[in-house]
């Protein structure tokens, strides 16, 4: 990464994708949502709405994470936080919705920008819609300009930002819940522009919460929907925020990655190729870079005996081995949920041992000696060699026998992709303990026919 | 920088600083404030005023800033923004008043952490104090603390954040602002260590404002008061943040600078050594790297004459280069005040033609022919044999002749004081037009004896 892209790439002409992704904001209406990306976004939102619903009461950093915020700003408003009664400011409902959706690490997931996209663009979007009392049309189109801005924000940042120890999902975050702010509230292209640029002095989030499996990762989508809120309105104002602040000379893409951007692909085909199509939902409550591995290991276990495996290797991405792979003591033995969650030697001993179906109840096996026992069999490579989320698993028996399975899409990506009937299911496993089996119906009827309905309908039943 | 800073430093035991520093906050009592140390805190203190209430009539930016936070959040609350006289949260009232503060860019500067202490670290003590009525002695000792913890961490980060694209101000800023919020609060070390690790994954501040004068960089450090207070509301209610956040595989040194920090040096000596002593108050409204360039043009300008001057070079160190020298358009014809701050260009040439004393009324010369043309002779150099703030000026004749003048400390530096004369005629300068004179005089008298008056008594003066 130089300090002048544009000399670094032999003088040719960058487009000015900043300015390029406001109008891009600006000019997306209702009838450019087609109706696969309709039931996209439904999917999506239902997802969302199972996952931070269970969150509210089955995380454990919920009380404290709403304490603190309520502490902060307890200001009444117009918003609602799922299944937490209370009503909260648009921002202050979108961080704590945020934090919700993104406490599990269960909700969505977009693999070629290695980031959560729903859970920083949906809270977003609700809170905005809501204190508006926007149509659904609004709504979906906001959901789509969100998603789609920083779903190609963090392509470009991919996992160049993770070297340099920054999350995706916060920094390009912020651009994205702007974009859906703004896209709602029909802002002028100049406006977006200048909100983006102010959010260039508000883009952070830190990986450094692997080291303790500190809770910071899951205030991540929260902080970024919260601060684009700051950002709009002091756009609104007429604030002058930073001009080219994904591409300049100081601007996103320099300072917060290792990786030369394509600029040109950031904005190509903008309003044509709708890349957050590709998002992803999870079937299980890990991070989405051990879900490969968390599948085959299932699937092995049910055909070959566990007696007499020497050794299990698992090999994975180069980006991905950093995030899951690194053999330090809390990787290996885990001892919180957050360590469990990025531990490629706790979900594949687990899912080994009890299965893929086990949901959040998973982690009630912390101190399973079992789980410890066989992720001490477990070995961990980097290959620079593989590409997205493609993993392999060779098993070793005492016997010298070898076996390798490969899988180069895990099941929620577009290829081998989620079933309407798995969303449901996963939204009802969810939603049941929470709301109740015929309300979790009702929700699931609402989201489906969201046409038919209005979001302040969709938040008054899942307050 | 590696992602191993351990192992790269030769295997050699690092101090947990993150930790040490969270202690040191826990630490500082009012007793530890000496005398020398209260005077200069009152000194600056009383800078801060005069800067910032001239900013909130005076400054470009205010209306839309104040307006802007205004509608994110109108909730009525207890704290004092200056010459504002509505009551905001301590949030708000510290975004505000660290924006005002900012604003002229004529604030206080640490020169070996390339930052403004006090526009930060001010804001959010005066805001937390007020809130919480406190004493004096809790004040001081919270400003101390809060102006050595930023210092400290900006000394590691120095111009090596700039390359990449991050502002100190802002990046080390809220460490500094969490530091002064908990030492008012008398938070114990472990929730100050866990807002620090909040903190990681609130950082931000950009450099892009460079490209087209933007307000993100007033923004800054009340940004990072403001978030200071949201990662300490969270700490205080539980919320685990990240460990090692300083020093940590991912924490602040790896993703926000280029350089190695010295982490025995940023904890060496603390309670003992006051780096924060060493806080210059500017005698110009511009960038502090331009200030010993100004001054010596200023004064060659009284002795030497202009016609014949063929060019005229200055040299600086090459991280002011970057930031005040680099030959751009709108470095060398600036348009609008940011610009112009950031232009040695035109600081040299306005200080040469109408001397060093215009104060913020050099940016109404904006369109001034002669200032540009003089400053089409300028030339800058960036030298990396130079350190700190040295400048030199090389003034090229017609006949041939060459003079050459060097300045080591810019007048406001330790080594070249501002004399508490100097203090008072700057106060005056900006308060006497905000306030009126004998107000002015009172809010002097008052902040010189601190201790007989309440922090509450300050803000009342100052509303």
């Amino acid at each position: 990464m130089t300090q002048e892209p544009a000399a670094a790439q032999g003088g040719q002409q960058q487009p000015p994708v900043t300015k390029r992704l406001a109008q891009f904001v600006h000019e997306v209406y209702p009838s450019d949502v087609s109706g696969s990306m309709r039931e996209k976004l439904k999917e999506l939102l239902l997802d969302y709405i199972g996952v931070a619903a269970a969150a509210s009461t089955g995380a454990d950093s919920t009380t404290a994470i709403h304490r603190g915020i309520a502490n902060f700003d307890s200001t009444p408003g117009t918003n609602t936080v799922l299944n937490m009664g209370q009503k909260y400011s648009p921002q202050v409902a979108a961080l704590l919705n945020g934090a919700l959706s993104h406490s599990f690490d269960f909700d969505d997931t977009f693999a070629p920008g290695c980031l959560h996209p729903g859970t920083a663009i949906i809270s977003a979007t609700l809170a905005a819609a809501e204190s508006a009392d926007a149509s659904t049309e609004a709504t979906l189109t906001a959901l789509a300009v969100g998603y789609e801005v920083v779903c190609r924000i963090a392509m470009q940042l991919a996992d160049g930002s993770y070297k340099r120890g920054f999350h995706n999902t916060a920094t390009a975050g912020i651009f994205g819940c702007i974009a859906a702010i703004c896209s709602l509230r029909r802002l002028p292209a100049e406006t977006v522009e200048m909100a983006f640029g102010l959010a260039a002095s508000k883009a952070a989030g830190s990986m450094q919460f692997l080291e303790n499996g500190s809770w910071n990762k899951r205030l991540h989508p929260g902080f970024a929907a919260y601060d684009a809120f700051l950002c709009v309105s002091l756009a609104e104002a007429g604030v002058v925020g930073a001009a080219e602040c994904l591409e300049g000379r100081f601007g996103l893409f320099h300072a917060y990655s290792t990786r030369d951007p394509d600029l040109h692909a950031l904005v190509k085909d903008l309003n044509h190729e709708w890349h957050f199509l590709g998002t992803a939902l999870k079937p299980f409550a890990a991070c989405r870079m051990t879900h490969g591995a968390i599948d085959i290991a299932s699937q092995l276990a049910r055909s070959v005996r566990l007696d007499g495996v020497e050794k299990i290797t698992v090999t994975i991405r180069d980006g991905c081995y950093n995030i899951v792979g690194v053999p330090t003591p809390n990787k290996i033995h885990p001892q919180n949920i957050v360590d469990a969650q990025f531990s490629m030697y706790y979900q594949v001993a687990a899912a080994w041992l009890y299965g893929a179906g086990a949901g959040w109840s998973v982690y009630e096996k912390l101190g399973d000696p079992r789980i410890h026992q066989l992720s001490e069999k477990i070995t961990v490579i980097g290959d620079a060699t593989i590409n997205g989320l493609e993993t392999r698993m060779t098993v070793q028996w005492d016997d010298g026998r070898r076996e390798t399975t490969s899988l180069f899409r895990p099941l929620g990506e577009t290829s081998n992709p989620f079933t309407k009937d798995r969303v449901d299911e996963k939204f009802f496993g969810l939603a049941h303990p929470i709301y109740g089996k015929s309300k979790a119906v009702e929700i699931r009827d609402m989201v489906d026919n969201l046409e038919n309905h209005s979001i302040r309908d969709v938040m008054s039943l899942v307050k």
